[in-house]
């Protein structure tokens, strides 16, 4: 089956939500998809945050003209996108083991996360990947 | 004939000139190159901020430096490395149809795009390319 | 054997310590990682620039919580990383001759650069990799 990995080190929620379409068509087409959350990425994923993160990582004077347009067309927030993709059975998202480290947090700390591993583990899953990305 | 596929993601024009460079060298070395514009990515090319947009990801202060070194150098804007690389016939550039509506675009509102596709088009085109990268 | 290739546009010091364990790890699983510098992560490589850098891509009001917490955790600077996972042998460092030019430096005055290649070279290098990146 095809492969799509993408190294989330992005927090900023325009990054997260370019990388859940991508994750979400990708499911759709029945390919399998790991996510593999860093420092950042981590720090999005965690309960207190995840639903009140607007950090944009770019041109964040439109932020709430995007924010807004999005909610207009019916575009779901990025880890809405996640969740339904995850229904699927083919998303699995990992948190890096150090960047958990990093937030004080464990597994049950993070929204939607499957496992911690180490960044040698992530390396193994993502070396036979069709598409490889980092965001 | 080997493939490099751009998820254009960013729209800082420092980010945009790393990633025409690549896409040159590539289509230079006769490979086929494909973009595909996501939310600021597809910003920056509408012909109504290709020209105007000075927004650096990364180091904001050394801006004006950075710009008027690419200038001495002769090194030309991202987008003329694009229309130059283009003219080989081996550069296609699609413009995510979700964030042509965030912009309310069409494609002629855009600057060297041939289409509009949606993501799963897009993982369709770059799952067997030999570098697959997210800018 | 099995290969990353980074192309490394960030000189933002979370950005370069995501990609630095990445290639740690993949150096430390016998795979063969090459990087390539440009504009940003050049200038982050400068001799006069490597230690004194402290610029963060993304939350700059977290940045002290996060630089105490790597600590803490005995987590090496990004370039120290690189520098133990050179001494494998197994990781390359080209710093892109464009890059070199704005920032009028020579390999010299690079820190842990194996050599200077134009961008045509490193899409050679990279497009048989299992593993390309864009940080």
């Amino acid at each position: 089956m095809a492969k799509m990995c993408i190294t989330v080190f992005s927090g900023s929620i325009d990054r997260l939500t370019g990388a859940a379409i991508l994750a979400s068509a990708a499911a759709a087409m029945d390919m399998e998809v790991e996510l593999f959350l860093q420092l950042w990425g981590a720090y999005a994923f965690k309960k207190d945050v995840i639903k009140e993160n607007v950090h944009f990582s770019e041109f964040k004077e439109k932020a709430d003209e995007v924010a807004k347009k999005l909610q207009e067309l019916n575009i779901p927030p990025w880890y809405e996108m996640l969740k339904q993709a995850k229904e699927s059975g083919k998303v699995k998202v990992y948190a890096c083991s150090t960047a958990a480290k990093i937030w004080n947090a464990s597994k049950e700390d993070f929204e939607l996360v499957d496992e911690l591993i180490g960044a040698g583990e992530w390396i193994e899953k993502s070396k036979d990947a069709d598409i490889n990305l980092f965001v």
